[in-house]
């Protein structure tokens, strides 16, 4: 049954009106959740303005999680470390939400937590609902949509809510802006796995963890984290009252879960409630703008004028034959005469 | 009298036609760009349309500089390496302007390069022009006006361009978007003097310099060049093709600029004609994007309906009142109406 839960949305989401699902939601149904995830996936018109209804009904009840985000390369054992923690959070009678921004995933599998395989003992347990990416869009849509379904989840009563992404690319800026802490996640071999690591976002890490601390690794991952960790003092401002902390795991012994869940835990007590409304509000702000920037620059592109100079007009800008702010005036010109 | 070029253009600008700019700059006179840059800095609509004029007018003879942005804290000591830095090159021959972005900056002062004193000795060097960050407004516009003006310092023969940054907020970014390399300048302190510096912004150099190599701090240079050095390995990429060098300098005693110089120099080499046409491109189209983006904004806020709107929704998606899709999508539809 559950298993089916996490995939019946697609199939039943046209029969519910908004008002059965939020009463669902409510009481915490993981079916009427995936349902209404699925409600808030669809790009049709008529689910939209349910979405939308759905959402207004439900915002009241949201906001009473720790959001997480955890990023790494591929191969660092993400989906094993998240079914630890969870597993581990879940021991402790939380309720934990897995979501995942992937914008490389497909329906047909390529999402890595579509394949339920990899987190099967989580996938299980009553106390976890895990959701496969959003599929297919720009990372944008992705991200949104991901955002709408981790309120969802909140109002159904998780207060654990763990976005995974995949560790390359832009996506971990879209998880870091909408979490309250971001976890790195990083293999015991020194460095060299950064490689697959965009620029910045070990910056962005408010708590660095290396894996596959067990066996043969153990001394390696010694190693890792005391390099990782002063790299980080060396880098990071030391005036900040928080000093990212560098943690080691194993999530194939599940050792190492506790102490990093009480490093959220502190890092969570440092914000305080006004520092975490504060870091949520700036979130959904950021959030709202991003939202009316890409749908006037979608409006911009479409333009019929727009759209019939810009190619020519934007490979001079890149050649360097026309001046940046000249073409956007140009544009601009056209798009306000249409 | 050159100390008095730089900033005679408020006086000037406004007597010349574009065409005599134009080929004062192409004759590489001073005067001449020192008034077409206070011509491009000013709002007025007549100045802007002659503005435009200019710039497509010289736009051919640009591109032909190595454009290095330069980032630290306050009490770095940017204006003495600049000073020591730029009389090295033009003593190698070179044609140096420097610029700033500094958003702070006023012109009653507390720009930085305002204050002529801090760069006496190249300021008089009749290879060297030193401009004065633009005052006021956004930081888009700030750096807008850098970025012309530095087109046209091109246009005038300028070989190498240094735009200075303040080292605090987003303008290290803003530089880093419109230069080749960006080079950030360390004290010998150890990390210490990052709290004043951005998360971030480490990432972001092509190039570290520890500054003040001299006298008693010249042990603790060493030092803090070494720890940088590793913390940087260990934070950066190993496979990228350039790892990032920490050097040491004595702007002082005019100490390790030429190995600076050098380092650049393998930095533009090993980006290559190709590399270095596809960086600038990018640059050039992210530009002409946020331009778009900036225009359609303010219209947007300025669209009487939705600025009506806009204080209440914003600060009850800022409350997690109202999910932000929703409330982009109701300010979207008031946009459209109108």
């Amino acid at each position: 049954m559950r298993a089916r839960d996490v995939n019946s949305g697609g199939a039943k989401s046209d029969d519910d009106g908004y008002a059965a699902l939020a009463a669902g939601i409510a009481a915490g149904e993981r079916p009427a959740l995936a349902r209404a995830i699925t409600l808030i996936e669809s790009t049709r018109a008529d689910h939209r303005a349910r979405a939308e209804a759905l959402l207004a009904e439900v915002m009241g009840r949201t906001g009473h999680s720790l959001r997480l985000g955890v990023s790494g390369v591929p191969g660092v054992g993400k989906s094993t470390f998240i079914e630890a923690f969870g597993l581990m959070l879940t021991g402790q009678g939380h309720r934990v939400a897995v979501l995942a921004v992937d914008p490389s995933s497909r329906r047909t599998g390529g999402s890595i937590l579509g394949d339920k395989t990899r987190m099967e003992e989580l996938s299980r347990d009553p106390n976890a609902f895990i959701r496969p990416s959003p599929t297919g869009g720009s990372l944008g849509g992705v991200a949104r949509r991901t955002r709408e379904a981790m309120l969802l989840c909140e109002a159904a009563g998780f207060d654990v809510i763990i976005v995974e992404t995949v560790g390359v690319g832009q996506s971990e800026t879209a998880v870091a802006d909408m979490v309250d802490l971001f976890l790195l996640l990083l293999l015991p071999s020194g460095g060299d796995e950064l490689q697959g690591i965009k620029k910045g976002i070990v910056e962005l890490a408010d708590l660095v963890v290396v894996n596959k601390a067990d066996g043969e690794l153990a001394p390696a991952a010694s190693r890792a984290a005391a390099e990782y960790q002063s790299a980080l003092r060396m880098l990071r401002p030391l005036s900040e009252a928080w000093q990212v902390p560098v943690l080691r795991c194993s999530s194939l012994e599940k050792r190492g879960m506790t102490e990093i869940w009480e490093a959220a835990l502190r890092f969570r007590d440092l914000l305080g409630p006004q520092g975490l409304a504060e870091k949520r509000g700036g979130q959904a702000r950021a959030w709202m703008w991003s939202a009316v920037e890409d749908s006037l620059a979608t409006a911009f592109r479409r333009h019929p004028a727009v759209a019939a100079r810009l190619p020519e007009l934007e490979a001079k800008v890149a050649a360097g034959e026309v001046p940046a702010t000249l073409a956007a005036e140009e544009l601009l010109r056209l798009f306000r005469k249409g």
